[in-house]
Parts: C-alpha cells; sequence; structure tokens
C-alpha cells in the first residue's frame, strides 16, 4: 500500500496538484532538484530522499487547500522548517509536497501580562528572541540549532535549560493545526491549565507532523533572570560530575543549564573555539536569580563539586564571557566535525533517569573505545539526556557497520535502564526500528490513533510509526 | 445505542459478570445498595445514579480480567478513587460496574537521586506525603481533598501550589493503564524528558477514565524547601491583588501558592477557622526558598503588594503557625458550607488568561450580586484559575434555576476571555455541555479518539465526549 502510494505520487498523481498549486501559489512552489534535495534530509546522515515539489505557503487557509488537494490525489505531505532535524524527519521515502513553512514567520502577539505569545510555526527561536529583547522577557528552549518554533513542537524538542524551563512539552500552551480532513484545530485556550477534556496540545507536540500541520503556537515565556552566573567546572571523572549534578538538583538550586562534556568533546572544543580546558570530564553551569540569590547558588554548588572531586572553577559573570562560554558549548557539533576532518557526524541521543546517567556514559565510552571509533560526548545531563558524535568515515565500510551496531547497543543500554531512545532528536525514520522494544503495544495505540486522524495516511508518511 | 446498552447492562447483562467476579474476588465485589450509592455521586451536586455493583481489584491483572468480562458483556466500568471529584465524573448513567481502586494503595518504589516514586492508584497524596517525611522529599500538587493520585492524574488536577510546580500534567513521568482490549500500556519510560513517539502519557492524564484505567503511575518529586514562608495580605481591590500577582509572576519570584480569597469567602473563614480578617479580597502567599532568598522574596514582594494597594502584613514563619493559615485556606469549603447551613455548595471552577482575571471575577461578582446569591470566590491566582461557590437552597425551584443561569454565564465569561470551562475540576457530566463551545472540531477529534481506543464505550461512558 505504502508501495503503491509512492509510485503513484512520483509519477502521475502528484502532476495534477503541482499544476493546481502552480496556479495557486504562483513561484512559491518549485519543482527544481536541488530545492528538492535540500529539503529532502539536511542534516542527518540518513541518505538523501527528496519530494517531488516544494511549496512556501503563507497562510492556514493556504495550506488547507494543499492538504485537501492533496489528500484528494493521495500525495504525501512533509511539513518543513528550518531544516535541522537528525533522525529524517523531512525525507521523502514516498516523494510527495515538502511543506516549507519558513514564510509563516509573523509574530502575532507578545502577551507580557500572561507571559506568553503567538507565532506562526516559520518563527525561529534566535528570531522570537531578537522580537522580545526590549521587552525583558524570554523564551528559554534552546536546542543549540536555530530551529523554527513550528519543527521544535513537533519534535518534542528541548536543549540546554531544559533543567530548569522545561522542554516544548512544557513550553506549549497551545497550537493550531490543519488536521487531515482539512479541519482546523485549535487543541487549547489560552488560559495557563485546563482539565477540560483530552490533552490534544500534548498530542500533536512530538508528532512530527503525522497527524497534522501546525500553523500556529501559543507559547509560555519567561523574565529574563536580573542575575545570570556561569562556571566551567573540571572533574576527575564522569562519576563525580553526575552525583555533583543529583545533589545540586535535590537541593533545589536554580540551575538553569548544566552540560557534561567528557574528555573528548573537550579537546574538540579546544581546537574549534581556541580554549585552553583540561581534557577531562567537565560541566559547563548556568544559575539566574537575583544577584543574591545566584551569588549563594554558586556558593552552594562550588562545595558540592569539592566534594565530589570537582573545582578549579572558571567564572563568567560577564555577558562577553558567558556568551564565549556557551557559544563553545553550542558549536560541540562544529568542534566534533573539525576534530576529523571529512567525517561524518553522526549526531544520536538517548536518555536515562539521572540515576544511571554515570553508568550509562562510562558503558558507552568503552564500547567506543574498544570499536576504536571517535565519538565526544555532551550531554543535558540534568535531564539524563546525552548526545554521542560518533564520527564515520562513510567511506569505510567496516567502520560504518560498527557504527551501526554501536547505535543499537547504546539504545538497548538506554531502554535496559528504564530510558529511551531518544531524549529531544525524535523518531523520524532513524529510530523508528527502536520503537516497539521501547513502547511495546504503546505502538499499537499510536498507530490505531495515526489511521484514525490521517486514514489516508498523507501526513509524513513512513515515519515515527 | 448508548441507552440500549444501560437498560441490558441494568437488567440481564451484568449478572454473569457479577457471578463471575464473585467467584473471582470473593467479598472484594458488593451490590449492596448503600455502597452502590456511596460510589454513584459523592461530592457532586449532580444527582445520584448508583452503578449496579463496586468492585475492588487488587492488581493490575484483576482489572485485565475484569475490563475482558465487561467488554464481552458490554457491562460499562466506571473507575473510582477517594470519590472526591466535583463534576459527576463517578455517576453511572449507564449501571455498570464501579472500580473502586482503594485497595491497590502501595507505594512501590521511591527514587531518591531521580527524584520520582512509583504507586499504584489508591494511594493518597497525604499517604504519599506522609511516606516521604523522613527522605526530605515531597509530592507537591495539593487539591486540597485528599484524592487518589490515580484520580488526581485522571482529572488533571492541581491546586493551591500548581504556580510553581505544575499540575497532574507536569507531575506524571509515566502511567501503565489497561485498555479496553485488554492490553496493558505503560506509557513511558521513566526517563525524565523523551521524544520517541505520541505522548500516550498526557493522552490519558484528564481522560477521566474514558480511554483507560490507571493502575501505577511514576511521579516526581522535588525537595523540601529550606524555608518556607507564609503571609496573608489584604488589598483595596480585586485589581490590586491580581497585579500584584503578575508583577511579581514577571519579576521570576518564587511564589510556590498565591491565593485570591474574596471578602465573602474571609467572612466565610472568619466564622469557620476562628480568624479575625478584614473582610476584603486578601492574598495567601507561601515563598520557597533557602533561608536568604526566601526573605529576599518577601521583601520584594511586600514592595509590589505596597504600590498595589496592598499591605497590613501577617507573616507565618513558624511552621503551627503555617500549617494554621493553610489549614484556613484549605477548608474554604467547608467554611463556605458552614456559611449558610443546609445549603447545597456547588464547587465550580474556571481559568482565563492572567491578565483577564480581575476583570472575570469582578464581572461575576456583579453576576452574583445582582441574582442575589451567596457564593464566595477562591482563586488559583497565580494560573488566572479561581473557583466559585453558590451556596444554594436545592428546594428553591427558582433559586436552582438562577445558579443553572450562572455557571453558564461564568462559562461563557471565561470562553470569551479565552479561557477554559474547568482549570482543575475536569468535564464528568456536568461541564459536557460546554466541550462544543470550547473545542470546536476539537471534540470530533477526542470522539474519533474514544472511538478507536475504546470502541463498544465500556470505560466510563457519557463522561468527557
Amino acid at each position: 500500500m505504502a508501495a503503491a502510494i509512492a509510485e503513484q505520487s512520483q509519477s502521475n498523481a502528484i502532476a495534477p496538484v503541482i499544476d493546481a498549486l502552480r496556479a495557486r501559489l504562483g513561484d512559491r512552489i518549485s519543482t527544481g532538484a536541488a530545492v528538492c534535495e535540500q529539503h529532502g534530509s539536511t542534516l542527518t546522515w540518513l541518505p538523501n530522499q527528496p519530494p517531488d515539489a516544494v511549496a512556501f505557503p503563507r497562510t492556514t487557509q493556504e495550506i488547507v487547500g494543499i492538504v485537501n488537494l492533496c489528500a484528494a490525489h493521495a500525495v504525501p505531505i512533509i511539513p518543513f522548517g528550518a531544516g535541522t532535524s537528525l533522525e529524517g524527519h523531512l525525507n521523502a521515502p514516498q516523494g510527495g509536497l515538502s511543506l516549507d513553512l519558513s514564510q509563516m514567520n509573523n509574530i502575532l502577539a507578545v502577551h507580557h501580562e500572561d507571559l506568553d505569545c503567538v507565532v506562526e510555526p516559520g518563527v525561529t527561536r534566535e528570531q522570537l528572541n531578537g522580537h522580545l529583547r526590549d521587552t525583558g522577557l524570554f523564551f528559554p528552549v534552546d536546542p543549540g540549532a536555530d530551529a523554527t518554533l513550528g519543527g521544535m513542537a513537533a519534535t518534542r524538542a528541548s536543549g540546554t535549560n531544559a533543567v530548569r524551563y522545561g522542554t516544548m512539552r512544557d513550553a506549549v500552551l497551545n497550537l493550531t493545526a490543519v488536521m487531515a480532513d482539512g479541519s482546523i484545530l485549535r487543541t487549547a485556550r489560552r488560559a495557563r491549565k485546563s482539565s477540560a477534556g483530552y490533552d490534544l496540545t500534548h498530542l500533536l507536540i512530538g508528532s512530527e507532523g503525522t497527524l497534522g500541520i501546525i500553523t500556529e503556537l501559543t507559547l509560555r515565556l519567561y523574565g529574563i533572570p536580573e542575575a545570570i552566573l556561569s562556571a566551567v567546572c573540571p572533574f576527575d571523572t564522569i562519576e563525580g560530575a553526575c552525583d555533583a549534578t543529583i545533589s545540586a538538583i535535590q537541593l533545589g538550586l536554580g540551575l538553569a543549564r548544566i552540560e557534561l562534556l567528557d574528555g573528548v568533546q573537550i579537546e574538540a572544543c579546544n581546537a574549534h573555539s581556541n580554549l585552553d580546558l583540561r581534557p577531562v570530564p567537565t560541566l559547563f553551569v548556568e544559575f539566574h536569580g537575583t544577584p543574591a540569590s545566584a551569588r549563594e547558588q554558586v556558593d552552594t554548588f562550588a562545595g558540592i563539586a569539592v566534594e565530589n572531586g570537582g573545582g578549579d572553577y572558571q567564572w563568567a559573570e560577564r555577558v562577553e564571557d558567558r556568551n564565549a562560554l556557551w557559544a563553545a558549548r553550542h558549536d560541540a557539533y562544529w568542534a566534533a566535525r573539525t576534530y576529523r576532518p571529512g567525517a561524518q557526524v553522526i549526531v544520536t541521543d538517548v536518555c536515562v533517569p539521572i540515576s544511571r546517567l554515570a553508568e550509562c556514559v562510562i558503558e558507552t565510552q568503552k564500547d567506543i573505545a574498544e570499536l576504536g571509533l571517535v565519538a565526544p560526548i555532551v550531554g543535558h545531563i540534568g535531564d539524563g539526556n546525552f548526545h554521542v558524535l560518533p564520527l564515520i568515515d562513510m567511506d569505510n565500510a567496516q567502520e560504518v557497520k560498527a557504527a551501526r551496531g554501536f547505535l543499537d547497543r547504546l539504545v538497548a543500554r538506554a531502554l535496559a535502564m528504564d530510558g529511551t531512545c531518544t531524549g529531544e532528536h525524535g523518531v523520524g525514520i532513524g529510530k523508528k526500528k527502536y520503537m516497539k522494544a521501547e513502547h511495546g503495544s504503546g505502538v499499537d495505540v499510536m498507530r490505531a490513533i495515526k489511521k484514525t486522524l490521517d486514514p489516508h495516511n498523507i501526513f509524513n508518511p513512513g515515519k515515527v510509526v
């Protein structure tokens, strides 16, 4: 059935759709090979699978028209934000239409008293924070890449400060989405909380474009804290860094960020960002509060760190020092790339209960060493979430095979510790094969929901379930 | 169709189910009129609709057997926790089996390092906090009543400290549930976050027993703060109290609780709890932090309050003073009951964006005055959520009619302000009629999900959608 749709869409079915959309959208639809390829995989290491065409809608109503048209012709639709996803969410294994939402990038409202805003899905997080700069407010979720907020909601993204401000799961108050039958769904009101019926907001967050196309989002905002203090703190061992983090969280310290970089990642960052850090397990931390309370937290944390084999702090109180520090952290991916020139960076993530994190990281490092791979590790340690970035020579079949085995074992290790196959990257194509092991009969429930809400499987087919 | 099932279950269908369950459960099934009536409505003002029988399972496997049996005979199942719900969630409009989960009350695990615990659904929040007392940890969600944690998840409950710690939406890491086909679903792993597939945890939270029967929960815990400071602060106006709250939240003060009581509610509390507060709009606030940071927050809040027409503080630093203060707040319901002896207390709630809260409360007070009703107001003001407690003589048809009109207008007012018909009480039977106005086509999506996951409508039929 899936294969049949694919063939049909790539040959006959999509032609009338493209003709009709050309009449509606003018030059906002493209079938050019370069544009299609650019929309067919982006940052993933999975092979490129381009769509047949790319449309650039500007309104929810235009999307309704596109969905109805594609539904009538059984043409797949793959929503596209900034193209920063990592697990092949944007691939078009059955061809079809990529729906590039980058032109829906209006910030529709900022409600200062309610600490929320309403945006279109193509607004990026940096665009939003730029817009908010003079208001004293900010949007906290920060996956590193300048992703679109629609894409971040669709993949349930998070990032460095989820330990304090939560993930997209917590950041979204409501969504508007076009459903497969062409109806427009608003999942909830703008009230902070509600117990009125099933939670459709969270059903769409993390659904990766398979249940509906997000066309508007209401997001929680926060006041910019008066004081922000950052530091870099090396540790003797991974366990020490993890234990310090656990103690700090138990004490309720106002940790806004706590990131673990292993020795290999520190070496890569030193080279890339011109730093001079010791190549040992290192925490990058940040505290938010009033000047007095942030200082108090810092002192408490310093004590905890020393007890766990840490020390030799470098504090960054000035904005420029802080920015340099976090730029180095955010450039971890690019640092990894330049650490082994010519290699493909496979960016993967898992998440485990924090009590198992040290064990999980150490076993993973051991596996890396036994395979002879180069694979920096960097983690959102407060959430038990970490990334491994194997640097693979894709022309070396043996190395690619070793990497595949490594990824399978990494997921098996996380699942055995009651963790998840992905803390923040999503499933896409890359992690679909792990869903049954993680969710058991939950996969059947997911499939039943997908089948009910998208009976003809036109929304991002071949992904998630 | 629904009526047909009801008749069948009340006459023939349930008889073989009861026989079979008697063989399995012995005296853990009852058909006694008193037991059935006690399970048929509890704290709601809606008329009692008793089930045909009440079963007291002790294991997930027993529930699987009960679900399979009831499914085979088309007998409705209504899950029951502590019976503290307010909108008729527990009524049995079509008869059937009430599933009383109070004997599944084991605390299965407490993971100190991970700040979580695993409990059976019949554990109450006071039981859990009693169990945790010596660990330095606590479970924050506090709806006032000593509800079961399963029931709180099923109704997406919250309460006084949601402004800091969130609601059951935020407190549940994963759930185990028996689904209508008898399968056992575990919605997620114990990791703090995941982006692996559809969010089945949130699909079940707030589903009010209509999609699955919750048999186990993993809940987030928090470290008990070093310092807790509480205060009572009277204001000249509702607006002043709301504006002070908005400013405090924008500044990121560590407000753990901020509750608004209107003058009528203060009068009722004075009488009931032997207090001597001025009958004006009053905030009950609580700050959590270190001794220094809590004190700093208190000072900041004092300044904000004065700017907004508040003042004349009463601080409670000692545990016993603080407990007395919050006992008075928690007794608001009982205070209302004794404020007009013999009257029925109709406890209702709505939730609006906080910028509209003052307006919503004031218009509601005006409506109360015009109707000549007595109706105290008390609210979780930090969330924009408030309760109105009309005290109604149910023998006075005119008063009952006035109350019904009042409730309809209250919801219409909240919806017009982009609010919700219920912030934390749930839909049950009482608020079903408002769902279309609030959710539009979302109701169709909810119905489609219900039909897919419970095709024969055996789980709590007649509720939510």
